[in-house]
């Protein structure tokens, strides 16, 4: 078998066998094929697209290119969710411990943050004390025992991917949906949860900019994850506009610790209680109404606070940090962002606000910057807010105050006002279960 | 500038500017660009295409990445011929001597064969001292002074067509038009000669199968030629079947002197003086029915063959192998193969034919591999030709007899046999002029 004839295939609308599938993905992670001929390959996949067999075969294939996790001791009751990525999305830090205060085990391994989309272990770290690594043992341990633990990626986890994206990301050719849906759902199967909730983002701050690219995308990833023996379920969300106030890492554990309490309700808490319904609905097999009044009563209740409390302790974290947010890293400047003139807020460009808090230290550029755990936007308004001229908006915070200037162009161009009351843009456009399918 | 956008724009179906063809090629040709961009690009090219101007100037590029020659003192005289390449197309030992006889100056720089397809240096080197390379200054001299020099590449001519063919092959972005006529002009540009005819080759032996595919090419080809300031004329031609009788080193040469002594009439005659024609036509600015008539002149009286001679001894090969040609290599073995049935030959297919003289030794697998000179196959029959249950149809010369079982088995899928007279197909499909665009 050779590489090149794969190509050809592809290139003259071929479907690609298992075995040529297996041989390209075995062949480039052993580094026997180059990657010029794997660009190629990826190239013709963007304009040829792959059937829903090949991109089964191409995801198992990457799933398997390296260490798997073994949760077969939690039988049908591990639940993963992942996001494709959004600024202000500090989602996982609210529903893992709602989830897993009702009795589901969510064990996940987080990404960090590049660019203007912040990562879940970033966030995590601004907890004086959280480990972010544990061992593979401890790791099923503290689950088995707490039913909750949130790491960063570890081990050799699908190194397929990690060499195909890396490649992807300079050839480009990233947004190819089948490659999207192998390079995701082989991290879910190789990460071994039953049940997958996708949050599958929209919008300017997201990678796919409309509905109806996302809504593929999703149908796309469902399909492959029933495909291998998983039950999935996509929830298409908007990100156009930052997910609830707050966007930086400190500030976002803030944001999420008040929709746990109980004192954030809105488009974070509404996604949140979606999200979490969802994993609850897959886990315990019930509709996701009834699953919705076992999550709104786990937050109202206080239940989901105590148990991310016991998470953050079990990983190390200092609970007194989520308790009294003295305890997390603060900004030394604070500086207000204020509105032109009277009128309404009308957009709040995601991807500019991303950029503005990553300005600010809150992000990394590149992949060996540090970042500022107080550094980020609190967004004061959201869009449909009434403003006066020279109310604040937008508070950006950071430790460098030479970081202003940039961030105050980056914020400029992410607030937009208007005379009229903009007309409400819909939180969650659908739903799509593998039952759908 | 990045290449990172340059691919992305290109996938998008954009236009690419001047500065970003010339980053690509620069940055390419210099290293500073890696494979696996370019890899992605040409894929990406072989799916959106050029537009006319891009072509142009991606010719340019690549003729400006390395060494040009200048042919100026020889003003507007100097005329090329380029094959796309066939089996058995010994043209180029036919029209070089007959042009130059008339007063046309032919300098031409000549490839080595690979694959299935033979190269005009390899088959001078079956004669006994010809020096295949001279230093441009030699090169020079010798043109001025008889008209006519033919020399292997030499030199750093267009590196960035080098680099970037050898990536095309093994990443199957070989066949796409805008980069085949890049890679040939810009050859041709760099080359020098002001006046250029193209023998652009169809069928099951030549790089386009059909012939408006052919045209398609051709058409492109004289277009991007003349905005680069050149005349040129293309002739399709037919390789179906291959070119004459003999395939191999010294047996084409043997052909091609057969021609020039007016031995030897039939399709390589005919091809030949059409070329021949259309390169007089060019320089004299004659019409090609004028030229025809100088061509058949100089072939009928022998000036032909006369400058032939002279050519050769001015590059140190043995004028004697070209009156006698006991002083050409010769086989120890040969081979006959027979026709299984009365009836007729049906059709030659080219490809196989290449295959079987590659096989008995008269090209190269791969670059590595040295040739036998003496090697090759001879079609004592052509399509058309009536033949009867064991009469022999084409003999195999080889100076290995390991060598013949697996020529025998491409020889036996090239040769179809029918019952009833084929019908003729025409040898030239069209000719397209700088004129006609």
């Amino acid at each position: 078998m050779r590489m090149y004839d794969i190509i050809l295939k592809k290139r003259d609308g071929g479907e690609l066998s298992d075995e040529e599938i297996g041989f390209f993905v075995e062949g480039y992670t052993n580094g026997a094929i180059p990657d010029y001929q794997a660009s190629a390959l990826c190239m013709a996949i963007f304009f040829r697209g792959m059937t829903e067999r090949e991109t089964v075969r191409l995801t198992e294939c990457m799933a398997r290119s390296g260490d798997t996790l073994d949760l077969s001791a939690f039988g049908d009751l591990s639940v993963d969710k992942h996001s494709t990525g959004g600024v202000g999305d500090k989602t996982t830090l609210i529903v893992a411990p709602t989830v897993a205060s009702l009795g589901c085990y969510v064990m996940k391994m987080s990404g960090r943050g590049l660019g203007h989309t912040g990562g879940t272990v970033d966030k995590l770290e601004s907890i004086s004390g959280y480990r972010t690594s544990l061992s593979e043992e401890e790791f099923i341990e503290q689950s088995k025992h707490i039913g909750i633990a949130v790491i960063g990626q570890t081990g050799n986890l699908t190194p397929a991917d990690k060499k195909l994206y890396a490649l992807r990301d300079v050839t480009a050719t990233v947004d190819s949906i089948p490659l999207i849906t192998a390079s995701i759902m082989s991290k879910k199967l190789a990460a071994g949860s039953k049940n997958i909730v996708l949050d599958v983002k929209y919008g300017s701050g997201a990678f796919m900019k409309t509905p109806e690219d996302a809504e593929k995308l999703a149908e796309n990833m469902v399909r492959i994850g029933k495909s291998c023996g998983r039950r999935v379920t996509a929830v298409l969300t908007d990100m156009d506009v930052p997910l609830g106030k707050n966007v930086g890492n400190a500030l976002e554990i803030k944001e999420a610790v008040d929709v746990l309490r109980g004192r954030e309700k809105g488009d974070l808490y509404e996604v949140s209680v979606t999200l979490a319904s969802h994993m609850v609905s897959l886990v315990k097999r019930i509709t996701p109404g009834e699953a919705r009044a076992l999550v709104t009563d786990a937050i109202g209740s206080g239940k989901a606070f105590e148990k991310m409390k016991e998470w953050i302790g079990a990983q190390g974290g200092d609970v007194k940090a989520l308790e009294d947010f003295e305890y997390l890293p603060s900004a030394s400047v604070i500086y207000p962002v204020n509105a032109p003139c009277d009128g309404y807020v009308e957009g709040i460009d995601a991807q500019s606000v991303g950029r503005a808090a990553m300005l600010l230290g809150a992000g990394r550029a590149s992949k060996e910057d540090t970042i500022d755990p107080a550094a980020g936007v609190v967004l004061l308004k959201k869009p449909g807010d009434p403003v006066k001229a020279g109310e604040p908006v937008a508070k950006l915070h950071t430790c460098d105050v030479r970081r202003i200037p940039a961030a105050l162009d980056a914020i400029g161009e992410a607030l937009r006002y208007g005379a009229e009351k903009p007309a409400e843009r819909g939180l969650i456009y659908k739903v799509i279960s593998d039952a759908d399918l």
